[in-house]
């Protein structure tokens, strides 16, 4: 006897894959799932049997996963981005029908979206493009979910998306339609690219009160805590906290001591610099996120360099021996952290609005706070005050100019200048936080320097310029003046 | 009767075109130009008999532009980059014979140059793609030029190159053959990254200096002046003492006070930055310089931000009113941007090498510094520094660690903090320089905050990490042995 069709399809059942597809039998919403190597599907059988006889049905061969599924079918993939996603299509949309639909689930490149979502109307067939965040822990009890494409396929699903997503008391689900084309890609792309920034900074707020303030782990530990329970309450301040409260099961001392200092990355980090560059929106602590990774990952030539620097008599202005006030380097140090933090988000969220703006997708920055308030590895009470900005001006230029984060920048930029200056002489790099600086001080500048360089383009290249008092483009021959003045 | 055959043609007559043509005609090499608006044909042959009568000869049609050159048949196309270009390649490749080559001397995105090397070759036809640097002046007079591309089409018009580029003593014309496919583009891309790096340095100089020094146009003036006779000697501070002697011919004052402080860029700042996030290579002090240019751009939001900063209270930690050393200051300056362009400088060619390795282009850092000793942009005597620590190590990590520009980094770093400090307290941004301090200071590191990075994504994503203690692979199930220490 045919077991009765499944309200939905997973495909790809690596960690994220299984976690996800638990997660939907676990909400009432029996799945179907299959996976290439089929020990995998008869892993998630498995767990679905020990994790209290979750309605998750495993198949070997596509044909009958699809055929399992009721129409119109949903079949959410989870497979790495690129050419497997390709082949994971061609190997279902053999078996669909019109009016199904195949979620894409990965972090994919949101072009590919746009380019497959096309292929598939072509047939007949709905697409959606869905970035899914919050590890895998997020992805069994809750993720933060951000899918784009096809409307009608996002409906179809709704009622799952919404059960199996993150649940944050007062602001709902952390799931919305987010747009057309590859929109749920480009802001999961754009969210992780705030995710690097985040970590970065929080790194370096490490390294200062660490190098600079000689706090050990257990200080680390209670400092981070402590932090957690404030304006900086969030997911990574919290796991931060946590790391360094970890001892080493290979040896003595502290586990985050043992960690060499080298960071991978994927993708989307490097995508969210590429795009910002292509919308000319200046997102300096993302790149510097970024690039500390590639820095990081330089170790032989960087212990090459520091031997060169230290035999060349390389001193610091601010000796190591200085002390300093714990206390108040801790206070100090959280209101830098903070206030690059908001200039990260600003960032993050301009870019969002300039691609919204060039690809005509009308983005609701607001909405995209609150579906990242829970599930996603930024959440963070600091989500709030995002969404309230937009909420008391849905066309903010910029979040740093939000009457609130204004006064909050004012009142902390004291003590953001003594952190980057106290780094600065110890030889402490802040490349997150003295890059944030820099552009707030750029972003609220009335005049920058930008007229010397208009003029050197003009000098040189004949590029011309515009006037502070009057309108038009101006062309002068430089050169010919200033040999006629030298000589 | 038939005029004899000139020796090369150039099609694309704007003004870096019509000069290039006078250069090479000034050269003593007859040659013929074509232009599809035929008006600028006759103002090139009405300035070539201007200037001298020199052997130019305009066509109005592609046929007998062709046809007037002698085979094999070199043409060099100055047309603006993308479409434009493939347009001409079709309208004059009907013509071309075998073994015939045309040069695009455009600043073009390298993979065109590649695409459109490869669809020549299938037809017998060669091509080079050649970044030309200097501007109208350079063009005429001798500018820096970097073809790559086939070979042998270099070695059919390396006479011409030789004694068209610019000539300088005891080093030789600023021309070499670069190496394969879009050589030639990507390192005419990186040196306008460089330059874009050098003009904010330089506009960061001159801020430090009239917003927290308070010199006058005159005492800058005199101030680069000065510095243009020492290790800053370069095109570009020349040109700025030049600017700042400048007045007004339509009011008032200086000139440079009246341009608008908005800069405009083309293409090739930002596949430079791109570039780089895709080499993972950092390139910070380039990237700031875009990133100035994008915010410099948003000329009414800083005009709006300033005031809400303003009604807020906003204070710097330097008051407007605090007098400065003047002298030492301006000694600071000079040292902060020397040091922060050893930076930059090791960022590009960091740039050029990764992308060499991936390319096997097999390019030779040092010999890419020496043509760009002249007539190019960025040209300097800071240039024969870059190309001596190439010659004393080839394989040279990064030029931060040449002996050379070690101690030189040595001497200058504390000035260097003390202008980017004394900046940070009067609430001048000098992203440029600040980031390049962040990047020297990250480089020189042997440990980084990088570890508690990694922590955090094996914390969350399983992304494992490896130890400082034993080699291989680790994860750690940070989550399951907190939550035993947090209960």
């Amino acid at each position: 006897m045919a077991l009765p069709l499944t309200r939905i399809g997973l495909a790809g059942l690596a960690v994220m894959g299984q976690n996800l597809a638990l997660n939907i039998a676990d909400k009432g919403f029996p799945i179907s799932v299959y996976n290439r190597t089929t020990s995998k599907v008869d892993e998630a059988v498995e767990r679905a049997k020990n994790e209290g006889n979750l309605p998750l049905f495993g198949y070997h061969d596509p044909k009958s996963f699809v055929l399992s599924i009721q129409k119109p079918r949903v079949i959410i993939m989870l497979v790495k981005a690129g050419a497997p996603v390709d082949q994971t299509i061609s190997t279902l949309s053999a078996y669909l029908e019109e009016g199904d639909c195949i979620v894409d689930g990965g972090n994919e490149w949101y072009e590919n979206t746009e380019r497959r979502e096309k292929e598939m109307a072509d047939r007949g067939l709905l697409y959606l493009g869905m970035g899914v965040s919050g590890g895998e822990e997020g992805a069994r009890h809750g993720p933060s979910m951000m899918p784009g494409g096809s409307l009608e396929a996002y409906q179809n699903i709704e009622d799952i998306l919404v059960k199996v997503s993150a649940q944050v008391p007062d602001s709902g689900p952390c799931v919305t339609y987010i747009g057309e084309g590859g929109a749920g890609n480009f802001v999961k792309m754009v969210h992780n690219g705030i995710e690097y920034g985040d970590m970065q900074l929080i790194a370096e707020a490490y390294d200062v009160l660490k190098s600079v303030g000689k706090l050990t782990n257990d200080e680390l530990h209670e400092v981070f805590s402590e932090w957690n329970k404030g304006e900086l309450l969030s997911f990574l301040v919290e796991i931060t906290a946590d790391i360094f409260g970890i001892k080493d099961d290979k040896g003595d001392g502290y586990l985050v001591d043992k960690v060499l200092d080298k960071t991978g990355m994927k993708g989307t980090g490097k995508w969210t610099v590429q795009q910002a560059a292509d919308l000319s929106v200046a997102a300096p602590t993302i790149a510097a996120s970024l690039d500390s990774r590639f820095i990081s990952g330089l170790k032989d030539e960087r212990i090459e360099a520091a031997s060169v620097f230290k035999a060349g008599g390389f001193k610091n202005i601010l000796k190591a021996d200085s002390s300093v006030d714990k206390q108040s380097l801790i206070d100090d140090v959280r209101q830098a952290l903070y206030a690059s933090k908001i200039c990260s988000y600003a960032q993050g969220m301009n870019l969002i609005r300039a691609k919204s703006m060039s690809k005509g997708w009308n983005l609701k920055l607001g909405e995209l706070a609150r579906i990242w308030k829970g599930g996603c590895i930024i959440r963070a009470v600091f989500l709030d005050r995002i969404k309230s900005a937009y909420d008391r001006n849905p066309d903010l230029n910029s979040l740093l100019v939000d009457p609130e984060f204004a006064n909050e920048l004012i009142e902390r930029q004291a003590a953001w200048r003594r952190v980057v200056c106290l780094a600065i002489n110890a030889g402490v790099s802040t490349p997150g936080m003295s890059t944030s600086l820099a552009y707030f001080d750029s972003y609220r500048r009335e005049r920058l320097p930008a007229n010397l360089i208009q003029a050197q383009r003009d000098y040189f290249g004949a590029h011309t310029y515009e006037r502070v008092d009057m309108s038009g483009d101006f062309h002068t021959e430089w050169f010919k003046i200033a040999q006629k003045l030298n000589n």
